[in-house]
């Protein structure tokens, strides 16, 4: 269950109205790593999982956290889209070059759609969809993905910093930032945790025997271009981080395989093959089709 | 430029037609993390790169071998609609008890759509979309995203080996099991050696200055759950992964703001707001719009 | 903020796994007007929302149990999954002839991507979107929107009632049916009272002066198919609920205009035009063209 | 069947062409509640309806009128785009400073794909898409989401009145907006009318038994923010809509269960369990798993 | 303006309910090739076309029955969900193997969302996209689209045809083919007028001068791949269709660039760039960043 | 298997950076007509074709030369790129006029998402999806969609080709231009042989037996408007291009049938019938459904 406090974890006020960066920061609402994506992932995560305790108790505590980031960048669009200059063009165009030479890049769908309210979408308008989320029900994996989320939010989150100078919208970026900070760190350290505690190990799912898999090439470096400095890298030569194996690299693949004849589907499918479909033969099937 | 040849990197050809799990195999080819999200993602980040040289080179070497692995499954999956049990259902029905049972599964677009040929889309026949990959144009953001793309397609891959017993299907899947095993552990290698060449620390983006963030939360666990637990991890307590602080667990947060009033955006917006919309209100103010 | 609470509104526990019909649950909590849609659409209306009190507390206070009642459709779904036929496809095939029937009706998705567990997607697999919330700032509009999600709900819940005997998938049904009846009496308590506190009126959005409007059409029924009974209905004649006006019956429109002209935009779009667009005129404007 | 008329149901021509504006007007014709929502509506319906008579008269006599607005609309919008701005950028940034303001808040698709023509797209280029309609087979809640439909409709129009100033444009909508006016009226008018003709009742689907659903949480207000003036709202005490029950208000919820013990899967879906999964334990199912 | 008339073009109905059928239809109703799609081309061509007379009437006159064609096929899925299975599963296992083998393959939301009603989207339940149409302004384009369009649409009809003995499906199948027989000749017979009007020569668009174009690869074929046999081909030597120039055959490319240097952009969007990004380094431009 | 050369088949370097410019080119990267699908659509046909030899052959040979457009494309975008204006947008106000008038123009996920790097998207930002692609089996339909691909994607590079006076870009332009040229060419080319070689006719399918078809509408044209000069065309009279007929003129549909009654399904799916639904009628079901 979910219980809802009208307060925010952190001030979320902008010094004034710009409906221009309140498109820009829907990318951290509702873009492919937006705080919707977060939030959502760590739920689903908590709802599948295998095991109880700290592990489901870390899923649930963050993750609720996150809609509270949700909020607070809703509301903080909101405010942003106070004045849309859609509103008011002439007034707009006259008072700020800057702003003159950017509405164009406002998301007309504030005004049109939400009546200057925030939305579930990216900074292109491209609705949030659940296929952003992953919750295979590894951990390590799905641990995985987590960092990368924390990582990849920072990045469009420290970007953003620099488009603006408004200080409200910085204070409040400067506070996701830290979080994402934080959120990065504990995703690295609950990897090790999974590793240490022995749940799994790499690679990745660790219960598949490795003995199924065509071991001849699952530590070779295949090299499918003609940039030869890939060779130099830690991962053409010594150990490998899953600490089963050597690296080797090669120019090219090590294997190679006939490629098989084209399939004959059934007739009825009506595809060209390559018997000469005469007009006369077409003629006579039509019996024996007609007649099922 | 790429360059085609007329041949596999190893043996894909099933012992004989299976047109629901030819659906299954949709999965790895078109879906989330199947090989058309991967090839791209290396892709892109090739395309995008900011370093010549091995990261490059690496990104492209690798790109072009899953360029294959798409062939591969695409191959694969059209020959086990060889025999599309939708063609000629009653003698399915008649001969084979669990394909009778299990026939509901198939991918009639296979049939209806391709004539019995694989299809760009997921296992539910959604299509393969843009929005699943990376290129952030961070490496240390993108590589995680690669390690965890990696990881996925080796736990689905092997969830597949386990949903079949066609060894030409199995021999398939234990080489590209492998590969993932091997693009795992490349993965995590160059993540290590990121940091070696000291290209990127963490947290991810390193050059973004942590003065600009709110240090005071950038290392606190706050538990926004009742799962306790989540005191026990090495996320809660002890040095952090970026080796620039310390773990601290509270129960809960430890800032608050107050929400921020609702916003009273141009009444030409039409939304509802608190001043009573009398009739008599709104015809006067007909004219001054009106006017307009 | 949001607050987890590691409790559930309700009990959600299946007397025995279903796989099929977790398929078929996945409509009422990623569908289009499934919890998920229900859930984010208060909380958008309450974040953009221009008036405080009581309707953003309504909007919270309802918004919060949603993602509740996402939540325990979740868990319900992961539980219902814990034997997925696809594991052990032969042995359950042998044992129940109606599930041998319907197995190929699982979301293959839950095993292979998932592994076994919910998915933020509706019962054919299309990933929950965006686009199916509404927040337009106009809450007699949007308490609409909300009246008919409930009503949408309620039909769905009450369907799948009747596609299981499960006693435990029933008894959480019923509970949701309950809160659907609730919601749907609340929305329409609320429009209702929205005209009272003389917030908006109708037609919405009330404060467009209808003088602005083509008034002689404002209550006309135009028929445009040949079914004549439809002047029989209570919107052919009579006084019109926005109290305004009355209704009147026509066969047909009662105003039509011309065609306009089709277009002639830039040659330089390369559309086909009227004018013969011959070889020898072609070259001849290669010289304007390319010396630009 | 449809038979074309060569004919408007209104003149559609603006004063002078506006590629900006033209972009925002694609939001009423092929956004989330623009023309072709509704017309595909009203004709899916038609087409699913069990009743004959008034009711299937009435859909399709107002879903072909829909149609010939998406016809003007597309029409208006051509005009509109006759001289794209992109075609001749350098002329319009120095004759126009406000037009130089907004030109980059085109939508470049309607000149590189459509040649200056319309597209089945919404005002941020997001295809129209079929997930936008309603049609569920009970007449009551679909006529709530038809209401619903033409009141966003009209508050969008409403909206896009005041983005222009020209003319021909605003007659257009004004023609348009009084069409929803009606049709507002009109979907509430049968709303009326099916329960006077006793087919639908409160709540939605009435044909259920309100006895399967549990009937002690079903008229509660239960409060899940800490917003306490929602208690004053109409929803929250006296007799319910459906006139079946009495509102009562309660702070929080009324009911709780445990949660359910996390799932326990099939190990072959690889997900991380409890148990350690030592490189030991992994070795010795290797022959159990492999024989199979 | 469009009218309806409460008929159909052709008889539609079906032997029995099937609701697996049902499914498949869905196919030729809501799928990329569907009947939506080819009537909102035709729609969208029309109201978009540059030239009065013969051109638009064509597309109108097509266009209209074509949403004819959506009917029909709309109300055929009705009734073949006249007795969807899942309301009575028991029954249907026991009573018909060949319906219990396949009744794992029903659109589910065909029951629970639409109640037993059609639905806008395709087989596999991916609703219908605007994205799916193609009315770029240039005809001799767009007439392409149209036969492709009528051509895939024949082939699925063919295939759909043999996947039910139903007579009076069948029935329905045989007119639509009949009917997209006529479209394809149709639209190749108006390709041959527009080049013989003189209104479009290939290539399309053939008023952009020829003079422009790196003419000296414009008519090689580049052989990519390692199979010779396409030296063989009508496409490898020999004039070309447009009249234009001379088919000549090459094994790979003729013309080749070294490729570009990586990108450098702004420091302030993180990515990864070669300079090595040591700590001190990032100290040091703390303040400088700050400072903005 | 591909294999990669860190070559160009041409020179792709702009003249200078140009973010405004470069969302417009993503259109022929990742639009519906963009390289992306090209490139896809030759791959899904080689891999689903049913004749091996030239026909393979060639969709190999070109398909892998698109994968390298893709490349070029990409590569000329993060050129574009390389000085985003949103990082220093007061200079780029300064300093010019245009640009400071289209600026609002730009895709703001370049930056934000990107780092200034090219995505698989269109130039409105929405995502590449697998949808747009064709590979039906028929050969001949496929090449129909394979020259429509052609055309439209020339058309759309010839807009571009206008829309910049960059020479590199022009360059660019004008060498994929004549690609494009040759590959319309080589379909057309390639569909004549096919019929030469009698493996597939008009109309297509040409194998489904034309017998079984309604014969009696196969050739007619059926105006469905009002529009009379859509008889003047070559499409209304004489012999029809797959010489099996011949064009007779209709105005209006020669063919007619009542439509059928609405359907009735079962009444737990709780569509709303004819029978008045009054409340002891459904208290006295109660017990029936209830005891199920």
């Amino acid at each position: 269950m979910f219980f809802h406090k009208q307060e925010l974890q952190f001030k979320a006020k902008p010094d004034k109205p710009d409906a221009v960066y309140a498109r820009k920061l829907q990318e951290v609402l509702g873009g492919q790593y937006g705080e919707i994506t977060i939030a959502m992932q760590y739920g689903f995560q908590a709802w599948n999982i295998h095991i109880p305790g700290k592990w489901r108790d870390l899923l649930f505590g963050i993750g609720s956290e996150e809609f509270g980031h949700v909020e607070m960048l809703a509301i903080m669009i909101a405010q942003l889209l106070e004045k849309d200059p859609n509103a008011d063009l002439q007034a707009t165009v006259d008072s700020d070059p800057v702003m003159a030479a950017v509405i164009g890049g406002t998301d007309v769908q504030h005004a049109i759609v939400a009546g200057a309210g925030a939305r579930p979408v990216d900074s292109n308008g491209n609705p949030w969809q659940g296929s952003y989320i992953t919750a295979s029900g590894n951990l390590m994996a799905d641990f995985h993905a987590n960092a990368n989320g924390e990582m990849q939010g920072r990045v469009q989150a420290a970007r953003l910093y620099h488009m603006t100078d408004d200080k409200g919208v910085r204070d409040l970026l400067s506070f996701l930032i830290a979080r994402d900070t934080m959120h990065q760190n504990q995703w690295l350290a609950a990897i090790a945790e999974l590793q240490a505690d022995g749940l799994e190990q790499l690679p990745v799912p660790s219960n598949f025997p490795q003995k199924l898999e065509h071991s001849e090439v699952a530590y070779q470096y295949l090299n499918f271009s003609d940039g030869a400095a890939a060779a130099e890298g830690s991962w053409a030569s010594g150990p490998t981080p899953d600490g089963n194996g050597t690296f080797t690299y090669h120019d090219g693949p090590t294997t190679a395989a006939h490629m098989p004849p084209p399939t004959q589907p059934d007739p009825r499918l009506y595809g060209t093959d390559a018997q000469p479909n005469l007009l006369d033969k077409a003629k006579a099937t039509v019996k024996d089709i007609a007649g099922k």
